[in-house]
């Protein structure tokens, strides 16, 4: 599954945002002693709207993927710069991007692979921001505020729990930092996924929900799955069971790519896609009662949305869930190992194909993939899970239309540490440039979050000033 | 140097109290998937006085010794657990004691020895505290305590720092948290031993001082350094200036030593001692204005106090500097990796002979004893040094006679991050059991801890109540 984030942007250039690229030299590992090698690990710095009398540094905290994607999708960050007059450090996560550890032998066994854990990445922008706060002139006493989305939102929070003598406070935008084991039940996610779907019309979420028995139904036949192929103009046709397998799991994705990115306005996040794509895919899909073949010609068209929006898709793919610069393996590396988030469906309750949750046969795949035994409680041991009343200084945002938010923390947990819904928002919409189709709720929640941000760097002078009497 | 911490207590037997001895499969790598192996971690518990209604727990963060000497050495836990109901658990920190991940080859080379860090140590008792509180019957929802003297008291105070969501109060004695590069004056800690000595009387000070130039002086010949071996009664003749210098280190100690332990009753911390050992030892240094030789003459009657208080040891050995229940290994490992503490001397305002802190040098030993390089800020950048204000419920105690309070945190952080000061306190001494001859600052300190501890633990179930509402 693809976690999250990044409009691969096919409109925005690498002169809409105007930074620079550095690179540092990082430990591998910096919590023990066995291994005392060194990378190069990049980061982009933007100092256009910097006041170098102790302006405030923007800090991105990177995630899963290339981190030039990343400083062209976070428009929020490069929107409030010039009034904060802030300098913005985007950092990307080492094992993506080029901030490989062992370059092409990176994912090759644990003994290169294992170093890739968020421990060690918030323990990375702990090292590039004290340097750059002793290397930038006016930098040495700057406040700093860590935002993030999705699993870099998770990053923005625990950065802030763990180290908040590094960052002052965090904008966690659909952080799901509760999706693990025994923290949010399975059933959850696939839930808002469907209920996505039904509120654009409940025939539509019938479609797919009967979509499932009707493929299991026509490709369990040679014929059919040779039918089904040409019907969906798959790039390959499928012949085996594993083929069929593959275009489900293709499938499950899609659905749950189009929740998270039900954005007002077009955008190429995941895939290029129109506004309201949900509402999109299910004006085509009206008829829940068409035999299975019928029914399958009917899903087609949605699935069109998805794939081909742009027209220049000659085939149907389903090896490429999402935009191919997003990088799966470490991710997936990522989710065999810290980041175990159960999932499973019903087909009653959700859209989706029944699966349950099995985690002896993930962990099984898990040790045959990269030779890992996965830890489903490293992150709450380190972390917290729920249990972070101690913490100060963190927004939440989540949106309800992004399957994400079940795992979110919805509540407010202390004074400091709030949540915010955005009712309309999709996955971090609101880390996302102002639009204007933006909902009055993302503007609101931007808002909020630019005086949570004002009142964290106020505090953080007063502290200093107190300190200096 | 000895940095702490337990009287090997020849009173004390195993029977003084009364606990079992558990072991724990631990994972040597908490951060990285690199390292997949296991070792086995000794843990010893007492529930005489718990009571499985949710009583608390309270953790000693074992640090670098035999866990048994310090269950065996921290009478206040085992004093005030009775009336807390407590569950008292000692954990013993890895590579010391019996808990050594890989054998007798856990010190031979950096891809075994580099798994000793006090992160690693932290992240063991978050495991092994997760683990009791799911194993033991009434234990799921115990508050825990943590407490910790010197290097266990800094694990204590990182303990809640880092794991808010484990721990709810740390009793931090004498922890040094601030013995690091450019946090404290390397200066400070050997000016305080000095403050100690002159207090006695400022003629035993100034015998210490010129004790160097009169070693140097006499040890420069053969026949010197003869004469010096036998005045001392050295278990073996002193023939190399590498003899000269591992005397004097031992000196270094012995001094620094009876500072720590100058406790006001008889104990058996680092030697076993008289009360008020540096009193005593000043009680035969008076005479500063001897030539070389009578000032070391009489320089060893006050040693003796030091070496052979019980009339028991033959001669003196200055390769053990003290209690050879004290793992030394460990502990210079952690010293030239994470625990850099710099000291410098310059026989003025102290009474050292003068030496400089070099960190080159340092490093360069310790790559060469070891294997590794020494990372002097690792401990800062990990804990925050001084910037431990978004913290909460942490008592740091310092006694003014201990050296190590120079590098304690000797002002109240916020409201809840307090300090106590023991005027007439050495190394931990509010940490050691009651004693007729206690002062009464020590006295006043443990009434404030056991305060804080009861309003951490009374907080701790107000939320609980507020969750459940």
């Amino acid at each position: 599954m693809v976690m999250l984030t990044l409009s691969s942007s096919l409109l925005s250039t690498c002169d809409a945002y105007n930074y620079k690229t550095y690179f540092y030299l990082q430990k591998v590992d910096h919590f023990s002693f066995a291994n005392q090698d060194s990378f190069i690990q990049r980061y982009l710095i933007s100092d256009e709207h910097w006041d170098r009398r102790g302006g405030p540094i923007f800090f991105y905290a990177g995630n899963e993927g290339d981190i030039t994607l990343f400083a062209e999708n976070t428009g929020f960050v490069w929107d409030i710069a010039p009034e904060f007059n802030a300098l913005v450090v985007f950092a990307e996560h080492r094992y993506y991007g080029v901030s490989l550890p062992y370059g092409n032998k990176s994912f090759s066994e644990p003994k290169y692979s294992g170093y890739l854990t968020s421990e060690q990445a918030l323990a990375d922008y702990v090292d590039i921001l004290t340097y750059l706060k002793s290397a930038i002139r006016g930098a040495q006493k700057s406040p700093v505020i860590t935002f993030g989305g999705s699993y870099g939102g998770m990053l923005a929070a625990w950065f802030r729990i763990k180290y908040p003598h590094v960052v002052q406070g965090a904008i966690a935008a659909s952080a799901p930092i509760l999706q693990f084991t025994d923290l949010t039940p399975c059933d959850k996610f696939g839930q808002l996924v469907t209920a996505d779907f039904a509120s654009a019309s409940s025939e539509c979420a019938e479609v797919i929900r009967k979509s499932w028995a009707a493929i299991n139904n026509v490709t369990s036949s040679v014929e059919g799955k040779a039918w089904l192929s040409n019907a969906w103009k798959l790039c390959k046709p499928m012949r085996t069971e594993e083929d069929v397998k593959t275009l489900k799991d293709y499938l499950t994705n899609v659905w749950t790519n189009l929740a998270m990115a039900d954005y007002p306005y077009p955008a190429n996040f995941l895939a290029p896609l129109p506004a309201n794509p949900v509402k999109v895919v299910c004006s085509q899909l009206t008829a829940s009662g068409h035999p299975p073949k019928m029914l399958l010609e009917e899903l087609f068209f949605g699935l069109t949305v998805y794939f081909n929006f742009t027209g220049q898709a000659k085939c149907l793919n389903p090896d490429q869930q999402a935009d191919v610069r997003l990088d799966d393996k470490g991710w997936d590396f990522q989710a065999c190992t810290e980041m175990v988030m159960p999932f499973c469906y019903d087909g009653k309750q959700d859209l989706f194909e029944p699966a349950p949750w099995d985690f002896q046969q993930y962990a099984k795949e898990c040790n045959k993939k990269f030779g890992v035994q996965p830890r489903p409680y490293m992150a709450q041991y380190m972390y917290g899970g729920k249990l972070i009343n101690a913490a100060s200084n963190i927004v939440f945002s989540n949106g309800l239309l992004d399957p994400w938010s079940t795992g979110g923390v919805m509540w407010n947990v202390s004074s400091s540490v709030v949540s915010i819904i955005i009712p309309e928002g999709a996955h971090h919409l609101d880390l996302r440039g102002a639009d204007p189709a933006d909902p009055p709720s993302v503007l609101k929640a931007r808002r909020l979050e630019k005086t949570f941000i004002t009142s964290w760097i106020r505090s953080y002078w007063e502290e200093q000033q107190q300190q200096q009497e």
